[in-house]
Order: C-alpha cells, then structure tokens, then sequence
C-alpha cells in the first residue's frame, strides 16, 4: 500500500478554515485516510492508481470532518466514527469522477483529472467500484440507522447532478432553481455526512436534525462561496479562475448579473453560455458586469445567510469548544477567499 | 406512474429457457416491477425516462428470478424478497447505463442505447441514482445480512469492467484471464442474487453457498453463451449478429479462435481488432474462423460445463419442483439459441 500513501500531504498552501477543526481530529483522519489507502487496493493496478489520483485532489477532507465532529460533539468519549467517515469520503471521490467525466473537464483543483489522464470509461468504472466500497464500509460501520441516510444521500446527489445536466446552456435559470440543484448535488452529502455521525453517537432524533441542518446549510454556504471565489481573480489558489465561466456553468454569481443586466448585457451572457469557446476577453466582460451589478458580493451574502442558519441550527447543543469549532467552520466557509 | 408501466410486456418472440420459471414467480416479479416503477420515479422527469427505457431493454429478470427462486426453494413458504430481487435488478440495469458509456454502445438489443438518446453525461448520472435507489431497497429490505453481499457485488463488478477495459485491443488475452473478467463482471451478481434470496430466507450457511455457486456458475454459462450467440449468424433474434466483433471485444469465441490459428489469420484477427473498422466481409471471414476451429462449439461446451457445476451445486437440496425449474434454467443457459 506503500506505494498510494500518504493520500492528503499537509501542505502550508492548502491551509483554509477547517484546519483547526483538522488539527483537533488529526488521528481518526489519519485512521480514514489510512482506511480509504486500504479500501482503494485491488489486484487491478488501473483502481488504486485512479482512486489515489482523485482522492490526493480531492483535499480537504471535510465531509468526513463533519462525521467525525459530528459525532464528537454528541458523544465526546465515543470511538470516532472511522469507517463512516471513510464511507463518506467515497461516496465524495466517486461523484467527483463522474463529475468530471459528465463536464468533460480536463482539471480538478490545477492537476489534470481522473478522465484527462485515464479516459472516461476507467474513470466511470472506478467510480462505480469507489461506490461499492463506500457502501460496503456503512454496512461494516455496524450503525443500521446510517445506512438509509447514506444510500439515499447517493440517490438524491445523482439527481441534482441530473436537475444541474438539463439547465447546462440555459442561460435563464433562476436562484430559486440553482438553490434546489446546489441543496441536493452538494449539501445533500454535508447534511448526510453529519447526521451520519451523530447517529453514530447514538444522538436523539432532535440533534440528529440539527446536525442534518447544520451540514445542508454549511454545504449551501460552501457552494455558494466555491461559485464567487472563481470569478474572483484575486482569490485563486491552485484553481483556474473563470473555469465555471469557461465551462458554460451556470452559478449564482451569473445567474445574479444575468437578471439583473440588461439586454445587451444578457445578449453576452447568453452568446457566452451557449457558445463553446471563452475568451480571455469575454471572461474580463464576465467580471466586470459580475462586479457591477454587485453578484460577486450578493453570492457572498447568500453565503452568509445560509452560514447563520447553519450556526443557529447549533445553538441546541449547549457551548462545548467542539460547538465552537463548528461554528468558526461555518464563518469560513461563507468567506472563503481560496 | 402509468406512463412509464407496464416495464416489461409478454412478447412471445422473447420466450426462454427463464419462461416456466417467470411464469411460477409471475406475481412476486410483477411485485418487482412495480417496486422499480416506484424507484424510479423523480421531480426530474429525465430519470424515470432514462430508468424506465433501459429496465425495459434490460428484459428478462434473469436476476430478480433467481432471488425469488432461491429463496423459495430454501423457504417456500415464507413471503418473496421482492424488495431485495428489484434491489438486484436496479443494480444490473445501472451497470448497463454504464456498460454502454465505457463501451460506447448505440444499440442495446436492438434498441437505441440510453447514452445515444439522451448522451453520455445523462447516463453516467441516472445509472448513479439507481445504484442509490438500489442501496436504500436493500438497506429497507429488513435483511441485513444480505447488505455486505450486494455491496460487495457492486464493487466486484465495477472491478470486472475495469479489467475487461484493460483487455481491449488486446488480441492474445488468454481463457483463464477472460474467465476471470465475466467471474467478476457477470457471474458475480448472479452469485449475489441467489445468495440474498436464499439469506431472504434464513438459510443455513451450506445452502447459501450452494446457491450461490449455482447462481455463479450459471453467470458464466449465460456469459459465455451469449457470447457464442453473437457469432452464430442463424441464431439472433433482436440482438445484431457479429456486435461484439465489430467492437472489438475479446470473448471466447474469439479467444479460441486466435489461439488455435495460424500466423496469417493471428495477423487478421490483430487487424481486426485493434483497427476500429470491420467490413461485413471481415465478418464473414470471422465468422468461418471461428467455425473452422471448432471455437463456437467449444464456447458452447464450456458453457455446459459451468451450467453442469450449477446443478451439482443444487443437489444439496432435495428434489422439489423448485430445484427441477433451477435445474432447467442451468440447461437452458448453456444451451441458448436466442
């Protein structure tokens, strides 16, 4: 296994709000990741080799965080939810191979994907094996009541993907409609994430709920925060800035400026989104009408908004330093600036 | 729901050896059915349009038949799996959707594959929701030892299908790593949906085995007889003769064929197959080298070798009405003619 190891190098570049909630639960991540290096082994050379490529950019390791703080905050002495946890990470590295092959993207995170190096239909298939140990390691988990929350988790993100699929090139997608694709591609998984570990924990049905909301609504602010940073050019670190642009995707802060442009304007959103090929030239035009109809800004809002839900949803468990941490993990997610 | 029902219309033209047996369980199969209609339905009407064209295209119910069958020959008083049987049929119909992306496939017996009506990407991501739909039947099917069994299934496949990608163009691929392709890539869920029928119904552990040798060895009888039937050009009915040729896929007959052959017709069966195009007239040519080596026959009499270890594997069992049906279906795997 010598030879996939280690899968996530600490790296002072890569520092971002989830490290101290990191720091706290250095071992069980370590034990994850060591459990993931395991699960990715098989005699076909072609899936650990695939498996440690996406899983090493994958980075930062925080839906398996939310289980394992989860589940700390409501049993602080139980054993940290280890194969959950991995469980969740997989489930995570599996949508992000398709991901890529469904958007025909060439990068992930500045390194070239999964599809660009091995071809789509091994990143299909190592997807589809990353899925088959994911859900063999809830069943090990031995938490039944993890097993619905998970398995519909995977159901519910593959129809966000698919709702996101059929608004590719329309131009004229609302808030309210991206808000419902982001709830279940994204969130769906944060939220699962969560509440998986506070059933671990053997949480009652009122924190389970709230771990729920806390993670959909921290996967909400995330999103929402990812989609600003990349038309933001002064903030990129490692990622392209202006790839959702190049890539004709619609996120909020387009969808902002789109409806509050124009005609003209929203002549060039939709000569953008439409047709194939950005320009360096079109992505200047892009940021410019971005920043003044104020839509990088407002998306940072939105963020914002959903943060404070997801804080507030917290404040039923009373003040712990692990509580604390959760919530500093909310205000960094709504302010990513990387 | 009516729209997308019935799945699966009686068409005599598509009688098998599986027919006596579908007949027996036609209730608990029409249970299935429904069960799948039910899963797959979504606000995003591309998925029960996706999902409903390919479980109908999928066709027979080879493997929910053999969960409801091994589960009542081990109880056959105890209510059908059906929750588990649509569980293995929605797992087989999502490899499908994904067969035919990595393999690039336009037709799936006869009809226009899912990925060339509605593209790749659709069918990456609705082939993800129903391996999501197929985990939560299994995980609410109350059986939950039979849960590491179909997870396990799900990641033995994928790791089968990456396998068989690494054999393409591969002209000298040898019996023995071939056998060990469709072991995991077919005969696996065939193994699984025998064993969850026969956990359905509380079966001692020697039974289960027994089961799922049957169901296993029956997976590679059925393989390697479908895949005589795509060279025999009298025996297609639906299926185009000759696919698997022009597609470049190493099967047995293939196999055996180039082993047996001499240095000019080694350098054919190369061309052919590492050139994407193959004129009707290489076909043909294909097809007598294969007959001339006997390589459609002896696929044939491995297949009833694999069909003849199924039914050992079933005397376990005392004689029922139950085991003769099974009994059957092994012949009639090994002995396909359409």
């Amino acid at each position: 296994m010598a030879d996939i190891l280690p899968l996530s190098p600490a790296s002072p570049a890569r520092t971002d709000g989830a490290a101290a909630l990191r720091a706290q639960f250095a071992q069980p991540l370590k034990a994850v990741d060591a459990l993931i290096a395991q699960r990715l082994h098989s005699p076909v050379a072609t899936i650990p080799e695939i498996g440690a490529h996406v899983i090493r950019a994958g980075g930062k390791r925080l839906r398996p965080l939310l289980t394992l703080a989860s589940a700390a905050l409501c049993a602080p002495k139980s054993p940290p939810p280890v194969q959950l946890a991995a469980a969740v990470e997989l489930l995570h590295t599996a949508t992000l191979l398709h991901d890529d092959v469904v958007d025909a993207s060439d990068l992930r995170r500045g390194l070239p994907s999964a599809r660009a190096r091995w071809g789509n239909a091994a990143s299909v298939l190592v997807g589809d094996f990353l899925l088959g140990q994911a859900f063999k390691l809830m069943v090990e988990s031995a938490k039944p009541a993890a097993l619905p929350v998970l398995a519909n988790a995977a159901a519910v993100i593959a129809e966000g993907e698919v709702m996101q699929l059929l608004t590719v090139g329309k131009v004229d997608v609302n808030e309210d409609a991206y808000l419902r694709v982001i709830s279940a591609k994204t969130a769906e998984l944060f939220a699962a994430a969560a509440r998986a570990g506070s059933i671990s924990a053997d949480a009652p049905p009122n924190a389970q709920d709230a771990l729920a909301a806390y993670g959909r609504n921290l996967g909400i602010a995330f999103q929402l925060s990812d989609d600003a940073l990349d038309y933001d050019r002064h903030a990129h670190l490692g990622k392209n800035w202006g790839d959702d642009f190049r890539e004709g995707k619609m996120t909020l802060p387009l969808i902002l400026a789109y409806h509050r442009g124009d005609a003209k304007e929203r002549r060039f959103w939709h000569n953008a989104i439409v047709r194939p090929r950005k320009t360096s030239a079109s992505l200047a035009r892009a940021e410019s009408l971005v920043l003044r109809h104020r839509a990088l800004a407002d998306t940072r809002a939105r963020a914002a908004h959903y943060a404070a839900i997801a804080q507030d949803a917290l404040r039923l468990f009373p003040p712990s330093t692990g509580r604390a941490e959760l919530m500093r993990l909310a205000d960094f997610s709504a302010a990513r600036r990387h």
